[in-house]
């Protein structure tokens, strides 16, 4: 039976990256070597790099630019520390907006670094939304904000103005819609939700503002060190750069950001006016806020708990229940969801209805 | 045609592995959803990081004696730094044997954290071999070597005795050779050898000799932290997990460490052997620290370069230039290359000089 993966990352990608990658690894480009067993260096993975690099710039409309795009090991978590680390002055401070569980990550690490502000927190209501009016110092070192709220299902539909550089994790919402990219100075996202598998992350930096803060900076975690050695400071992680790489050119003949953009919200006006008309369901986040890759919802009633769980795994559907520090429900719908899947719960969600 | 595949990492893997893992791309495990979509909290990914992590101790002889094992991100470079991070103390100090590039970019990092002692180095003789005879201080922190040096094709027959904590960076011969792993308080290696694909780095800690620095160590960069989370303090790289299992399972199957050591050093020895007694050939690793990973070698008169060069491509073998800093040519033996592709180079060696 065909599977309905609502997974919140790793998560659904398109079959064809499924298929090409599978056979890569079998034969890699016909030259009758695995794609696992050949050197980084080879012409033909520097090519791979190479392609990678540029297409995210052209994806988000970065070309030219003065941008970089690296794609590096660690996890956006790793990022928490490199951000501050190539960014924070020696003796200067950063501002954070806390919208979650992963903006406060980067937090915690950011503090070890120097004066962490944070200019406004939704963790009081359990971050049941994206806080509006706050001021960011001017003169702080950067601004650090999570695009999308992955446990919570709330997403920044805005981004502030300001002076300073803006650091925005995209982990869970890059190229999904269409953004100002060249509005943002930094923008971290690990691979493993609408670009690839888990084991790489996408850092896309304007190289100006580096090399600013006095710092020793590690070299594994020195931004410059990585665009000086064009992304091959070390080994990469060959396979999910490919696999990624796959993703990026399904996006690009499916018409780059702007298509899947309609899609994406087609999908999540489908889901939403669901949740919002069936007696049996609320949505947890914020309306303004809700997130177009990850809905949260519960039902009304716990003791229709069972039979809706029967219901939708019944019908193919995996991975919606909701992340272990909430309960509920969380249907994430990244951009390899199909619409039909959408409409499968939707499905579910009214046959549940007629059924109590 | 049949390529004999001499890479230095990336480099050759057991060929059950490029099928077992391609496979699981497209079905994993029978459950219709491709690894590379699944939760890495999924039940599934869950068994797969607990095989892999109890097999590289069995494998090692360390079950039951104090050790952890972690699949990381980052690769052995970041190693580098988390090394010092977790055991250099505030004000410490820490011993290194500088046997190579990769030993020497150790100490690089390692000097920013604290007084680092050269016990002794290789390098005035471009690291044709590895120093003896060296003394370690008592009260460094830990002492830190590299057991095989790829590029210059040395490694490590025997390790000092000392009463301090002793770290070892094993990527290019872990799972290759029998020793006494226990000797050891923290071995690190990045998969792409031995062990997997590219993309993620093993640690195998003794866990008593953490958390004795007084230093702040960030989450990301904790081993600790790391342990208390079951190697999945954030999404681990799940597919080069996936494919160092089973290249670890393959080892097993075979005979475990012992069994594979016969084969590398008959490997080993049909190729030195031939070095030696080809009049054409020169190794330039010193006789009694030649690597049984990588050989190293030279032409003796470089005019024959263009002929050998064509006799082993045309006898399907690859990979075999040596490094960009050495030159000449390495044959990276590892564990999954056959004992008929030694053959074949060594018939090739042979052809040369017959029609020289």
């Amino acid at each position: 039976m065909k599977k309905h993966n609502y997974s919140a990352g790793p998560c659904i990608l398109p079959q064809e990256v499924f298929e090409k990658s599978a056979q890569a690894i079998l034969n890699f480009d016909g030259i009758d070597l695995s794609l696992l067993e050949i050197s980084h260096r080879s012409k033909e993975f520097v090519a791979v790099m190479e392609e990678a690099r540029a297409l995210v710039l052209e994806l988000l409309g970065l070309e030219g630019k003065g941008y970089q795009a690296l794609f590096l090991h660690g996890g956006a978590s790793l990022e928490f520390l490199m951000v501050p680390y190539n960014l924070m002055a020696a003796n200067g401070k950063a501002a954070y907006l806390d919208t979650g569980t992963w903006a406060s990550g980067a937090i915690k690490e950011a503090k070890h670094f120097g004066e962490t502000i944070i200019v406004a927190s939704s963790k009081p209501e359990n971050y049941n939304h994206i806080p509006k009016n706050y001021t960011i110092p001017a003169d702080a070192n950067y601004f650090h904000c999570t695009s999308n709220n992955t446990i919570f299902g709330t997403q920044m539909k805005s981004f502030p103005q300001t002076n300073i550089p803006v650091v925005c994790d995209m982990s869970s919402d890059i190229f999904s819609r269409s953004l100002d990219f060249s509005k943002f100075d930094l923008i971290y996202a690990g691979a493993q939700k609408n670009m690839g598998p888990a084991g790489t992350t996408l850092v896309v930096v304007k190289e100006e503002i580096l090399g600013k803060t006095n710092r020793y900076i590690p070299s594994m975690l020195d931004y410059q060190q990585h665009i000086d050695k064009e992304s091959m400071y070390n080994t990469p992680p060959v396979f999910p750069i490919y696999a990624s790489l796959l993703t990026l050119q399904w996006l690009k003949k499916l018409g780059g950001i702007p298509a899947i953009e309609k899609i994406n919200e087609a999908k999540a006006n489908l889901l939403y006016t669901e949740i919002d008309r069936n007696p049996l369901f609320s949505g947890t986040a914020a309306k303004e806020d809700r997130s177009n890759m990850n809905a949260t919802f519960v039902l009304n009633n716990e003791s229709h708990t069972e039979t809706f769980d029967k219901l939708w795994k019944a019908a193919g559907i995996s991975g919606l229940t909701g992340h272990r520090s909430v309960g509920g429900y969380r249907a994430s719908m990244y951009n390899a969801l199909p619409l039909e899947s959408v409409q499968v719960l939707v499905d579910v969600m009214k046959d549940l209805e007629n059924k109590i």
